[in-house]
């Protein structure tokens, strides 16, 4: 118990302000339709309402909440509305939050398995439980040689897969010598741009990453690829990491694992596969396939915290060689000497990442799955592929519309048939609207549009909502185009 | 409101779920100091009380809340008991939890700006309040040439740092073409094991990094630092990277960032300094020489997670050249481009580090700073280091026992006069029996003890409880000698 003139929360305020706080929390998500999804804030709004000064003296909790409430919520832009189509869903969930929520209030460090056995063997276990769920092949299991460990982000997975990569290609060497500028890296060229940022990171340089071809369902040309690494062979290069991608961020591409796993399993070149998003189908039977030729490959991750109900942050990173990945990271100063870690029965994930210390994450993760259930999850993943396919077919019944790129799971890429600049003004209305909020790219250079549908509580009716301002906006745009052209 | 056979939570049940787990956490804080601080859980032994396969059905969160009462709570060290002394603090607090916890609810994406513009605005603010807390120098500042930003964790600091350093020495083209070999970075042999895994990652080799020797107080020798850095240069090497600490995780020893700024400053090498668990200390203006020279410095670090009641993870991190990190980390694709990006006056925090998705820590952190006030914290920190002076004495005055290095604040390294053997078994009963938790270092070669200073509810009485047993200890392991040498 805390001293009488502490400063810290007493245990009864605490109980009293969290209360408060949880019952907040779910007026928020009650609330959530009532937002324009996309915040109207202006560039400098919400400092300009916050005290240039930090306080001398301590405030109150209930004053801290109503600057919540009053400065903080018009500048939220609300990842978790029903009429959130941007990106990727990022769906968070009941018991999502409260794990963190548990996590938070344990306050351990999961450095080292001494430094809470729990922390270490739960994350072990629930991502042996997932790899199960999903049907990845048997070694990534931590029963075999490999196992999955919690990273931040797929960025931070990539990176980490590109560093073992780069070391296996090297016997290890480039840890002690540093790059000498003859390593490669492939991927695709629709392939997410933490692939670049990862080789400008590792010391191998952009120049160094082939973006490797992509056909017309944006999917890499593995002849491609297999060209590409006898040239740089010839060259006297070394071929390090190729990562294919399942499930593109720009248009949901799926790369064909078998044929580039095959090469690069012929080519002892070390194969990442990211399914950030899209990974999470894999849990029904009938998604399973895009997973195929998983077998060839050294690690893969994808994100819960993408799609699969799961605060973020929350990407699983599975190896099929921990030793590879543990002999790339490791560190073991004196001060993190211990007889658990020396007796090499025990997982320090600390050496399966970048940074050092780590919360408990898989708390969240394990009163996810505990609470959905195989046949929760499993009922939600369908739903929100046939809310997709819906909103794909109605893409396509309409003439003014069109699909520029197959939507084999939740993510739909169409346009209007009237240009890049119809499109770009259909969109920042739609967003202006506060209706819903989508996000575009672009596919073989022309502006697309990107709806994505993986939000906890979006159901047809807010895809339907959302498909019938699409049209009267762009008929609004029509209007406007043809009085300005009579005006 | 989601639909009535969803398989999700509702919000009666978040809201009851969520009470009674707050009201679990309070209870968990305030028995605290009945549980053994060091978890006595044997290799496998969690995971052998899960069940081997993933739930097919959804479960009650009764039933979860319960396991972790009976599987997970055994295997928890608990880091936030008073009587935990072991690495950093790492201290939570009731602020700190509930604003990790209103994070969650909100379940938002920082990436860019425009994707919750008051989760970057308010890490901006609240990041210039500590710079001015910590009275930082003013180009730290985002209205200056810098700013800060949240990273996970000091590692990630450093590793930002380093890249940085990396591309200002190689006019931004290593991002490019990859390192060559040619790169070498300094810090001394004391700093954290971070900075050689950063070493490795950024492709610069732990071989060129080079770990400047250390004085008697086992700070960094400047005069070391210059010679090495000579024999580089003429070397044809290119130096670009140096790590100062103030505060190292081994001692608390504290390099003179004014001599070694001086010699960055005429070299013209990124200096970052790393304050990690120590920089909290300059909350206070009698502790603010430990920031001396830090007008020096490109870079600065310090953890509120280490020793500011903010849970982890929270790492602020502050350049001097923004444009120089910015220039060092970006990547836009295009499904990233919008138009407050384009417009220049926000800022995209995805730049300022290694992944691109991010979590609102800087909530946690604004109702820690609200809460306590500067007031509050000064007061803790004063306790902290006042108990850990108080403690230093009781060594001083035991003539069984030395301090093994200089204790400038809330860590106290010393050891038993009788040699590493009987340290290690002192450490090893100590932590065995359960009432208290700290770990060691090797310092001039020679086993050591750290006692760590920072647990929120830590007291005296806490202190004087563990010297006491570290004494008594002591004496059994001196008994149990003499009774085998009769033997």
């Amino acid at each position: 118990m805390p001293e009488a003139d502490s400063f810290h929360m007493s245990s009864e305020e605490f109980r009293k302000h969290g209360h408060a706080l949880i019952d907040w929390i779910a007026d928020y998500h009650a609330r959530l339709e009532t937002f324009p999804v996309l915040s109207r804030a202006q560039p400098g709004e919400i400092r300009a309402a916050l005290p240039p000064e930090p306080p001398q003296n301590g405030e109150s909790f209930d004053k801290m909440l109503a600057d919540v409430e009053k400065i903080i919520l018009p500048g939220i832009t609300h990842w978790q509305s029903p009429n959130f189509f941007a990106f990727f869903p990022s769906n968070a969930s009941g018991p999502g939050i409260l794990g963190d929520l548990l996590s938070s209030g344990l306050g351990v460090q999961g450095m080292l398995w001494a430094t809470s056995p729990a922390c270490t063997e739960l994350e072990t276990h629930v991502l042996d439980w997932l790899a199960q769920m999903l049907d990845l092949p048997g070694k990534f299991l931590s029963s075999s040689t490999g196992g999955g460990v919690i990273q931040d982000t797929a960025s931070s997975a990539s990176l980490c897969a590109l560093l073992a990569g780069r070391e296996r290609a090297t016997n290890f060497s480039s840890n002690r010598r540093g790059c000498d500028g003859k390593l490669v890296a492939y991927t695709s060229a629709q392939a997410h741009s933490s692939i670049e940022k990862a080789a400008q990171i590792a010391g191998i340089g952009r120049d160094n990453l082939r973006l490797i071809e992509v056909d017309d369902a944006f999917a890499m040309r593995p002849a491609a690829l297999a060209g590409q690494i006898a040239r740089d062979r010839s060259a006297g290069l070394v071929p390090c990491f190729v990562c294919a991608t399942v499930g593109t961020t720009s248009s949901n591409a799926i790369d064909s694992v078998p044929e580039i796993g095959r090469i690069c399993r012929e080519q002892g070149i070390w194969l990442h596969v990211d399914a950030a998003m899209s990974g999470t189908a894999a849990l029904c039977p009938e998604f399973r396939h895009i997973h195929d030729g998983l077998e060839f490959a050294d690690s893969y991750c994808f994100n819960p915290h993408k799609w699969m109900f799961t605060n973020f942050d929350c990407d699983c990173f599975y190896v099929a060689e921990r030793a590879a990945l543990i002999k790339t990271l490791s560190i073991l100063p004196e001060y993190l000497r211990n007889k658990a870690t020396e007796s090499g029965a025990v997982i320090d994930y600390r050496d399966w990442q970048i940074p050092l210390g780590r919360r408990f994450r898989s708390l969240k993760l394990w009163f996810v799955i505990r609470h959905y259930g195989i046949e929760g999850l499993q009922h939600h993943i369908r739903r929100h592929v046939n809310l997709a396919q819906q909103f794909a077919a109605w893409v396509k019944a309409d003439e003014q519309f069109e699909l520029t790129a197959p939507a084999p799971l939740n993510l739909v890429c169409f346009r209007h048939r009237h240009g890049d600049e119809t499109n770009q003004k259909l969109m920042d209305r739609l967003n202006r609207s506060g209706a819903l909020y989508l996000t575009h790219t672009r596919l073989g250079d022309r502006l697309t549009l990107r709806l994505c549908i993986g939000q906890t509580n979006t159901e047809l009716r807010h895809v339907r909502a959302a498909w019938k301002r699409i049209q009267e906006e762009a008929e609004n745009i029509s209007g406007d185009a043809v009085r300005n052209s009579v005006a």
